[in-house]
């Protein structure tokens, strides 16, 4: 039978009412034909409550022990969801990573998948069992212990296993309608988009938008999995929601598809670094050993021999990055006069694959910040995608100008 | 390095503080030279919070996804307590149950422990790990799947890993300094007993007084581990707490040892059962492959061919004994006019080893009884303990003055 692969992300799945009416959804599927594999989150806040819970434990927790705590939440939901479509008489059974196995590295607390052999929940779906539901998130690593894919991880968790199994589709399942042209929550003007391309909604998720992790959007690029993104609050139709699919299947791109923004993200300045060849490899290398994703990374012009580095990473990573540059500091490996972290900025990103063709977008974005008396601390570009930093205060301003100096209400 | 087993109870982790407190403890018995195996329960109210979202999902619940769910709570605070011992410089890690693993049967949600292979503790242990933090009350079945072993089901894991290890000692950290003559919450005369004999213990336990889980009596008598229950909330001694042991270790054995109680069993009556050879089976073979935990079983004297028979059973187990009991009607296997349960009834129990050799010890209960104007429902006596189920309102009243009437109070 076809098989047919349902996320369904935490507020979906939120409370009993929610995972009967999610798993009513289901059962419309596997009455379709399909044989379903369901990707269950935590209920929501379960996740945020088991991470708290680490790090006022150990805030600069291990890894492998965080893995195993915060992973808990997603199998509550999968025996639930496994119970509930058996009140329904729709023969169903629940499958932690390890029980799969959903094979992944050792990066604890970011692992990648490696493998998904799916012969375990096939030989189910052969003895007349039609619905696997999965929980999210996590794996098991080469040395047998629990793995998360980070935050978000259960949309990776399903793209990957629509590859594994040749799933006709992809549904994420979510508590927006599909991608919009930014937050409705922050600009009341935004619109949905009823298709985006792969690439744009990989710059929108690794900006910031969270509807989808970027992990599963590039997994759906690499493995051209139909990916779509709808409501579980609304009744669906099967043109429901927002397809995420390659750029040759849009007719016309704008020059600006979305505008995102992060909250989350800090900027780190370390003072007076003396720079020599190789210096970045020296700063970054720590850095990335210690588990930081650094995001936007600047260098100001070196006088008399030394220069500022200021680089992004997510707030919660501040004083892992601290620690990690004071250790190379003391081990001799760099050499700075300060570090100054400033948790107060957020970051604002225009997105278009109409970019590459058409110039003049950055300068609108810095001339409708400038309008708005907004600063700009740091600029990153790439082919489709501007980004700035700016003072947390004015994120819902800059997003809500920018929105409309791009005329994204009214693009087709 | 010898082995000591500690486990926690929900309440002895219910808070990070308490956790914190608890892995104090350990490290102390680390610092004394000891591998310690640390057996934690979920935090204090998590388990039944899993238990009535799978009885609100499924009322008649497949049990396979029941265990999936249920175990989580001792996963979360597995992680927690390696971390916290991490934090205190004490090198520890988490095990899930599957991770150990500790086989048990297939019979889910009340699963019997059938191995724990030492071989990937102890290598940890070589490695120079000191404390192997093991989520208690789970396993893996041979299906791959998760199993639990009942409620309280930690500290039969926790006894049967002191026996896997021959471990020097088990000690059961819990919200009491001890085992008391009866429930000190009913009675405020209750008595702390300093040691116990097996046997009672074992009386105490399946008649309800929470302390221990019955099975890990069992198993502490039939390998002769020395258990010792003491409070996590109290400065400990070496001589803190009661110890469970053999009747030989105990000088002079009261007649009544202790008053036990449980509020949640009920009362069913098969009213008008066609009595014939092998009714009784046809009865409770049924009630036993649904996983009803029958207890007192009282048959009338049969008139005219018919009878009634009643037995216990723990409250939350009616729907299934009834459906059940409806199913074996339905099926030609038994005959019966009605079917009535009474779940407003508490079992009331005196139990001790002194009863061996002692007369009078019924007619002093039952005597006890009638003078509190307490009305007898069942009847059920063994070697030494007489048990009795009564209206639920007058349980605690029943308890304090059996409690009077044996003097347990200024009992040696």
């Amino acid at each position: 039978m076809p098989v047919l692969v349902m996320k369904f992300g935490g507020t979906s799945v939120a409370t009993l009412d929610r995972i009967r009416r999610a798993a009513k959804r289901v059962g419309v599927e596997v009455a379709k034909g399909y044989d379903v594999i369901v990707i269950v989150s935590a209920m929501s806040g379960k996740t945020n409550e088991l991470v708290n819970l680490v790090e006022e434990t150990s805030p600069l927790f291990d890894a492998r022990e965080y893995d195993a705590v915060v992973s808990s939440g997603e199998n509550v939901t999968a025996g639930l969801m496994a119970l509930t479509l058996q009140e329904m008489d729709v023969p169903a059974r629940s499958w932690q990573g390890w029980q799969v196995p959903l094979r992944t590295s050792s990066a604890h607390s970011a692992a990648r998948i490696e493998d998904i052999p799916p012969d375990n929940i096939n030989a189910k779906f052969a003895e007349g069992m039609r619905v696997a539901v999965v929980a999210g998130f996590q794996g098991i690593s080469p040395e047998g212990r629990i793995t998360t894919l980070g935050r978000g991880g259960s949309d990776t968790t399903a793209v990957a296993f629509a590859a594994a199994f040749g799933a006709e589709r992809c549904d994420i399942y979510t508590d927006v309608d599909g991608i919009y042209t930014t937050d409705p929550r922050i600009a009341d003007k935004a619109r949905k988009l009823d298709r985006i391309a792969f690439e744009e909604m990989l710059e929108l998720a690794s900006l910031g938008a969270k509807v989808l992790q970027t992990r599963s959007v590039e997994l759906a690029m690499r493995y051209n999995v139909k990916l779509r993104v709808l409501s579980s609050f609304e009744e669906q139709s099967d043109a429901a929601g927002t397809l995420v699919c390659s750029e040759e299947e849009i007719m016309e791109s704008n020059v600006v598809n979305g505008i995102a923004y992060s909250r989350d993200e800090a900027k780190m300045t370390l003072v007076s670094v003396a720079d020599r060849p190789g210096i970045a490899a020296a700063i970054f290398g720590p850095l990335s050993d210690a588990g930081v994703n650094v995001d936007m990374i600047v260098q100001n012009i070196s006088e008399e021999g030394r220069t500022d580095m200021t680089f992004s990473c997510p707030t919660n990573q501040v004083a892992r990055a601290e620690k990690a540059l004071q250790d190379a500091k003391a081990a001799g490996q760099i050499n700075y006069h300060d570090l100054i972290a400033d948790t107060d900025v957020a970051k604002v990103s225009a997105v278009g694959i109409g970019m590459r063709s058409q110039s003049g977008v950055a300068s609108k974005m810095f001339r409708t910040l400038s309008d708005e008396g907004i600063n700009i601390k740091v600029i990153a570009t790439s082919e489709i995608k501007i980004s700035v930093l700016i003072d947390r205060k004015y994120m819902e301003l800059a997003v809500q100008s920018l929105h409309d100096a791009f005329e994204l209400e009214g693009a087709a």
